[in-house]
């Protein structure tokens, strides 16, 4: 079973990780300082009020991404070690890049730049954009093309962000167009590129175990829970927010009981598909981030929540395999189904929102997701602002067109680059396996076939 | 091992839930608003500061209801999907339903229903009685006989609190009286007229394993580190809530001790039963809610937790063989002993509470559980309101019993309901199965008697 | 299987056990109270804002010992409820003589003690030198012995961190020295004194299995995420905490990637170790909470991190084997490299801290890691108090002697007397196992050699 470290270049990852610390190390010496300390109590007051308003929050957001959304991709039976190491190692990396690359654009004319928990915020979010892309690929790659990718989509993400947000002044608290949108199609093109016209055949480690699939579904319930902090995190304090957090809430909910009905509708004997529960539950989140702060009936919420819901579990029994035949188009998590479709439903939502609650707008006022951290409150006020309901309406729409069309582009590109001699591809055999990149012990213990108890129980089936 | 779709009527699920998210989006439409966005900087203030007091308790009762009780309803090994997957289903279900209830019985004559946080915690409170039922048949019920008989006790539950708090006054912060008495006992009569006087014989599949045992002790301790949050979100801001937050704890921390200790004295070799720990830790918690915002010596906190786990771990030792023994009562979580008798013990306490601590309660302040919503915070203050000390006592003892008594009487209606020949029960073969509601891949790809790992290795045994 | 009950004193447990649960309530009975209710609408707003500020990260701090600590011990396969067990025990019991103690020693010329959440946390803090300590001996001694283990700990620990902070003014928010450093010493000296000159033989039951090793690798996630509210929840509210939180998340997150860098150089192959990984990336948070919330350039945080990954991985891979063999030091979980190495390297960061940031420290506020709690928040202001930048250094490098030879000593004194004969160590064959402790289900129903789907899969095996 043992790999020939001849053919494998695992030295790659190891010196990439260690040049890019000690590069991040270098950069925050030379340019990094934190906020000058407070000289008046009331201000000192200022920072413990804004601490405890977005550090719950940011702990919130945190467990997420780490645990939640590690366990998830746990599904893999073999994979369980790589799926949550890889995860949190992206994330890391992510969020660390997207810190650097922030300074580097935004604020190197100012000299310094202050960290704040803010800028660590913005940097998470964007590292959650690399999190969702991975998941097209999962299995199949190795961390080396993994850390690639991340070094790629950030900083386009960066630049797509700042092109939807600042530029075109897409509304956009939750992320759906320029978080989901935007990395559920940069990893289908890194995908597609990557594997080109490959048919993948059914891998027989692909197949999920009851007892991954019961530590994944408990990530979906983490994600689930903490889904509201990471959609109402950017609102404006006050009722934005507290309408983003119930707006979410009832998406959600709406979510978890369709979910249920349709997979039972759509599979044989009316049972449930674990896979359908592990994602439907969570497109409701996905798309009510662009309007979860709008001034729209409450209705709006549970209807988006349910539809997105729909169009998840027809996009898993029915999409997949038709992208898979027709297209040869690999999508490991199905992440065109939990962030591209309802991602897509949530931008003609906000369309819709615009158009037509563009009557009792006033007193309205709006946050947006911003790189920039320092001026995130920027308020539109009444009518959609200078540009007028058709306008912000035309925006939504632009957005969406810019996130999709953007995304595709660089994700090709990107993926053609993991294609380079000297980021090798894992052997078909060993993909969807910890053992090519983890030291397990029962295995340097007794080597040979049954290696450790789960596995034993599946030779003995073999 | 395929179940004959003819005899188990699977279209009912879809059907039933499917109708009924589209009678709560028609509800929604209809009836449902937002707050009023707030005019002024300062009413924006005060929305912001509800949120942030409120909005972290939420997500910790969030994160216990959805994955701690979730984990800890994993306890069947074979069962693990559907203990998730239909505590998360109730819980989403039983909470719309009862904000539209809510909706319907209080706020009608307003109009307009206006959507909160506040709604939907006193939403998600309504929800916990049928997560807690629920217990006493878990396994041997289908879904739908769930989700009828959630349909039942919301409503009856609602009922049932307006009497105990509106009506009657009692003094219930924690809903040890109105939650947890209320849903033990609503839960042990459905499961009597479910069942009638079949004795149940131990069941291959109902024996936990190491690893399902282990997985709902991690439920447990996640119950157990958020129980404070589920005490203390209503109490009266400050030194109640404060007060209420300390005694929770205390009372939790002696229950971990003391359960250890009963444990092991009643077990052969005096070793620990994972039975007792699971449950037994939480007795504290249960307890103390009706008392934990009290004006009452801190001792009392301590010396309860350790007397509910002791009544805990002796009802799972001695009541609940003899109930099955003599009454046919069918318990499978023993609600009876983590929820019935410690609330029992807890509305006692308060009794007492009531009658020693009237002499200085100047100055205290107390906070109801009312689903109301609107007006949470009606104080009473000094010599326990009008009623003054007797009266307030005898107060708590007919909250007691209107309590059981409700809950038992409306319990076996509803179990005799769920007997009607539409909501068939599944076949005694594949009780405690996750494979009649659940499509397993495993068994999918590969029909056969080792369908997974884990059955591989059971069936290797047996 | 069956233990003889004679040779194995199970009748300790329960005993000391309940007498310890009789003794507080009896101490609660006639000393503590509660503070007076607030008279005001004032000091009830500010008892509300201060429950508000401290409660959140209360519970993270709960969720990392009960939950993330829990699982991190389950690395052993067949110990996994006794880890979670002995755990939770110990930080209720720890927690609840802590309260004692502190109540005895700093308010009974008060006459009455009055409880508050801040002295709970305090309780909470000193409870987690005994969870630290205890990693060194895992699944080799009893509860009891841990528990007088614990006894002895708790007071040793009071004294010593009166020492360090009060009298010596050590800073030391995150508790590094004070806990860490502390705990890690005290445990590698009882380890000593238990098992002397004794090699340990590598144990059957000491090797993780993939699925013990993913339950570990959730707990050491959960513990990341959670650590800043470890770090700065003592923290003076404001720009100091906001730095702490900072600078924790990057020292983290900095361990994160070196970990997988130094692992992936150490190993053969390039692999990761999964114990590498558990540890390592913890490794930063240990050592950053020494210098937290000091004003140092922002650089140091991250540099640390790494530093602290680094020597934690080369511990494993090289000291550990070396103590083992050379010192036939015995060190189950490794607590020496992962509170020993990186906690020194904290407190000489600290040193250097101070020295090199004397220069800019205008406004700069200190808060203490104090166990007398009501006072916590003495302030030192410029220039390191009257003590001077180069007293301060001195101060902090007495602190770190004191922790260390304090522990030493008092560790193997603690070792020795567990050691008595009336503390039986657990017969070495039943070492690791759990069925010592607990009465395993299906071990009761069926005996035999496969008594659990597990072990059976583990039998076949063998």
């Amino acid at each position: 079973m043992a790999v020939p470290p001849s053919t494998y270049p695992r030295h790659l990852l190891p010196l990439f990780l260690g040049l890019f610390q000690g590069a991040l190390l270098l950069f925050f010496a030379l340019f990094v300082t934190y906020d000058e300390p407070s000289a008046q109590a009331e201000d000192t007051n200022l920072v413990a009020n804004q601490v405890y308003s977005t550090f719950p929050f940011f702990q919130d957001i945190q467990v997420m991404l780490v645990v939640g959304l590690g366990l998830l991709l746990t599904f893999l039976p073999r994979y369980g070690f790589s799926a949550l190491t890889h995860n949190f190692l992206l994330l890391n990396f992510s969020m660390q890049w997207a810190l650097v690359l922030q300074g580097l654009l935004h604020h190197f004319h100012h000299g310094q730049i202050h960290l704040d928990l803010h800028k660590l915020l913005i940097s998470e979010f964007a590292a959650v954009t690399v999190l969702i892309s991975v998941g097209a690929i999962l299995g199949r790659a190795s961390p080396c093309q993994l850390l690639v990718m991340a070094t790629c989509e950030i900083p386009i993400y960066l630049a797509t962000e700042w092109v939807i947000v600042t530029c075109l002044g897409v509304l956009d608290v939750g992320g759906t167009i320029t978080i989901h949108i935007f990395s559920c199609y940069f990893g289908l093109g890194v995908s597609k590129a990557l594997f080109r016209a490959a048919q993948q055949p059914l891998h027989p480690k692909e197949t999920p175990t009851p007892s991954s699939d019961l530590m994944s579904l408990v990530g979906t319930l983490i994600l689930w829970v903490f889904w509201p902090s990471f959609v109402a995190v950017l609102c404006q304090p006050g009722d934005a927010q507290h309408r983003a957090i119930l707006n979410t809430l009832l998406a959600m909910s709406a979510s978890a009981i369709t979910t249920v009905v349709v997979s039972s509708l759509l599979e044989r004997d009316s049972k449930l598909s674990l896979g359908h529960l592990q994602n439907g539950s969570l497109a409701g989140g996905v798309a009510i981030g662009v309007v979860a702060d709008m001034p729209m009936p409450p209705v709006a919420a549970p209807a988006l929540g349910s539809l997105s819901a729909m169009v998840c579990v027809l996009g898993f029994r029915f999409l997949t395999p038709f992208l898979k035949r027709k297209l040869t188009l690999h999508d490991q998590c199905g992440i065109h189904n939990l962030h591209g479709l309802p991602g897509i439903l949530g931008a003609a939502a906000s369309i819709v929102a615009v158009l037509v609650t563009s009557k009792d707008t006033s007193g309205y006022q709006h946050s947006q997701l911003s790189p920039v951290g320092g001026n995130a409150s920027e308020v539109m006020k009444g009518q959609w602002g200078p540009r007028g309901v058709g306008g912000q309406a035309l925006c939504q729409a632009a957005g969406l067109a810019v996130a999709t069309g953007a995304s595709l582009l660089t994700g090709l590109l990107t993926g053609a680059a993991l294609r380079l001699p000297c980021l090798a591809l894992p052997p078909e055999r060993l993909c969807f396996d910890d053992s090519l990149y983890f030291k397990i012990q029962d295995q340097a213990e007794r080597p040979g076939p049954d290696s450790s108890s789960e596995e034993g129980a599946l030779a003995l089936k073999e």
